[in-house]
């Protein structure tokens, strides 16, 4: 027999999972739902605390089951909460539409159209019984998730200061002629022995003239002897995202060079002085713009400036020009404006802040001063 | 100015992007279907080389039209083949559908309905010229991937001896009272410096009664003093992933636990065995599954035996027990028999082998014998 070892705390442990259906169920009532199948993954940690790729959570007035697969037995058991967890033998869609009130008549069930298939949806009514009508309820556990709890922040307030140490090891090793997925792989070690569980997306290092592409993930070019460096990365610590970005110098920057930085600073602390609750989100947007214009660069900043960020790294609200979704105390965002000149170059400066009553607190602590190496 | 690098060499040069498409259009022809919007970011990648996360490529009997927006613009024109990249200002779905012929009547569109999510083909509906039909064409794409072409096949076995060389690095980490996510930070940074791109997956270190869990990601969890470890992992490297698991033993197995070991290897090589172009995938899986059920030990094996591997970590064909499809030469999948016992422990034994006219290659060098650390 192997040695015991301690089971694993449930990670989300501190999590209100029944406050968060009982909310949840409100919202079923307002959208004249009886049902809601959830099935995104983070949606499902969110509400019931499970933490696999396969599961489902049929969500009703009066009860709330978790269906999962045979792959998922034990974890089931040590995380799903608030929910009673079914082991299914048929797939966990079949075996959810079984449990369906198929007598009564008139049942409507949600589903997240945002992230079922067209494919599963012509699965799944195939499967249900008669009587129960399919109704495409998108972002019903989202519109729960964009106010963040006390400890959802906590969460994400360490995972930012996770990245701040990263952004720390990163500036060791960056000089002329080092990969820019060394650097990378230097950041990621740092970041798993600091107890992250992964990387929160493709970890970005953008060196040279590939600074230029603001999706320049980590690539074998080396960095060259001048140029700006975009380094854009963040951690997934107890399921909670980080998002930051930071552009060096690795030699001496033209005066040109330091004003397209200083410019991106500038919109960066204009975007984040935007930010309150009540204000709408296209506001900070046009913040950031604004200042960009105004030095001749707006042309070059073809991004919105922010997103929120939770239990993924894209989440609601988006901050970009058009939007007009308020913003509210509680709401975690990323202010990240930049600008990419083709052949030349790019700088993007990137914080992650929550909304508050009164303004904002920025979370990340990292300095913005433009560092040459 | 910043010094100029290197132009990055497109990652997918060699890849015949032309001759894909071409087969594509007969697959188009057969379901007489005039264009196809392809969303899914691995197809597009495979049919034009873009990878980045958003694009649409339309694809017609005489046309091949990538669209997407400006934050891929140098991407694209880095990276895109036997397509014309339309940079868009508008959303790229609304640019693809304003290109659609709406003069002529009954134009026939199919959409990727495995990967487009009820709310987009919401959007798509409202977007579509009148006179488009809209078509569920499920996995055309896809079903040209199945079969890999002899520059997969080397990158494919490419990102295996990656995987290999990580095993080793692994075993030395491997002691108790070290973290699951120690072993799997070395491992991760070992990869980088081997130039891969990113993991496949998120890494599996499952020590001890964690053995039990599949899909046991590593955890802060310490490796005890004696039990199963459980490692599966891959790399993505140049785009294609590899995928490998081996089980070790941190102390003295017990005579059962040993048998548990030799019962997972007999039936990973028993379905490694009945792997040839012609067989029924079904029947590999029934291969390890006969073996395991003859030693008792049916019941706790609770996954398929197998999966296909490429651009992305889960692809056709599934070797599971009622899978009725045809292994083909050139195929690429895996073969992962594993027992969990509850409270226990667990063992699993994963190779990637190539489908060949005779029976398959092993492309795992890595031994099979029980090692003891």
């Amino acid at each position: 027999m192997p040695g015991r070892v301690k089971a694993p705390v449930p990670v989300d442990c501190a999590m209100d999972h029944s406050g968060r259906q009982a909310r949840l169920r409100e919202a079923l009532q307002n959208s004249k739902l009886d049902f809601l199948l959830v099935t995104h993954p983070p949606n499902l940690r969110y509400l019931c605390g499970f933490t696999g790729s396969t599961g489902i959570l049929l969500l009703g007035q009066r009860s709330s089951v978790f269906f999962t697969d045979g792959r998922y037995t034990e974890q089931a058991r040590l995380e799903v909460e608030s929910a009673r967890a079914v082991i299914s033998r048929k797939p966990p869609l079949a075996e959810a539409c079984a449990r369906l009130d198929a007598g009564r008549r008139g049942t409507s069930l949600g589903i997240e159209s945002d992230h079922m298939t067209v494919s599963a949806r012509s699965r799944l009514r195939q499967l249900l019984p008669r009587g129960v009508r399919l109704r495409e309820s998108a972002g019903l556990v989202e519109q729960g998730r964009r106010v963040k709890e006390a400890a959802e922040i906590a969460r994400l307030r360490a995972a930012v200061l996770v990245g701040d140490q990263l952004f720390s090891r990163a500036l060791e090793v960056i000089r002329p002629g080092v990969t820019e997925s060394e650097v990378a792989a230097e950041l990621e070690y740092a970041a798993r022995r600091a107890g992250a569980e992964a990387m929160s997306f493709p970890t970005i290092v953008a060196a040279g003239t590939r600074s230029a592409l603001p999706h320049g993930q980590a690539s074998s070019a080396r960095i060259p002897r001048s140029g700006f460096v975009v380094l854009d990365f963040g951690v997934i610590l107890a399921g909670y995202c980080s998002d930051m970005t930071r552009t060096v110098y690795v030699g001496r920057p033209t005066r040109r060079e330091r004003s397209w930085y200083e410019a991106v600073r500038e919109a960066q602390g204009a975007a984040t002085r935007a930010v309150r609750a009540g204000r709408v989100s296209g506001e900070v947007d046009q913040a950031a713009r604004k200042v960009l214009q105004r030095e001749g660069l707006g042309h070059y900043f073809t991004h919105s400036t922010g997103h929120g960020v939770g239990l993924e790294i894209h989440e609601a609200p988006r901050l970009a020009s058009r939007e007009t979704e308020v913003l509210r105390a509680g709401m975690v965002v990323t202010i990240e404006p930049g600008v990419y000149l083709p052949g030349k170059g790019g700088v993007r400066i990137e914080d992650m802040v929550v909304v508050t009553e009164g303004g904002c607190e920025v979370l990340t602590p990292t300095g913005k001063e433009l560092i040459t190496v």
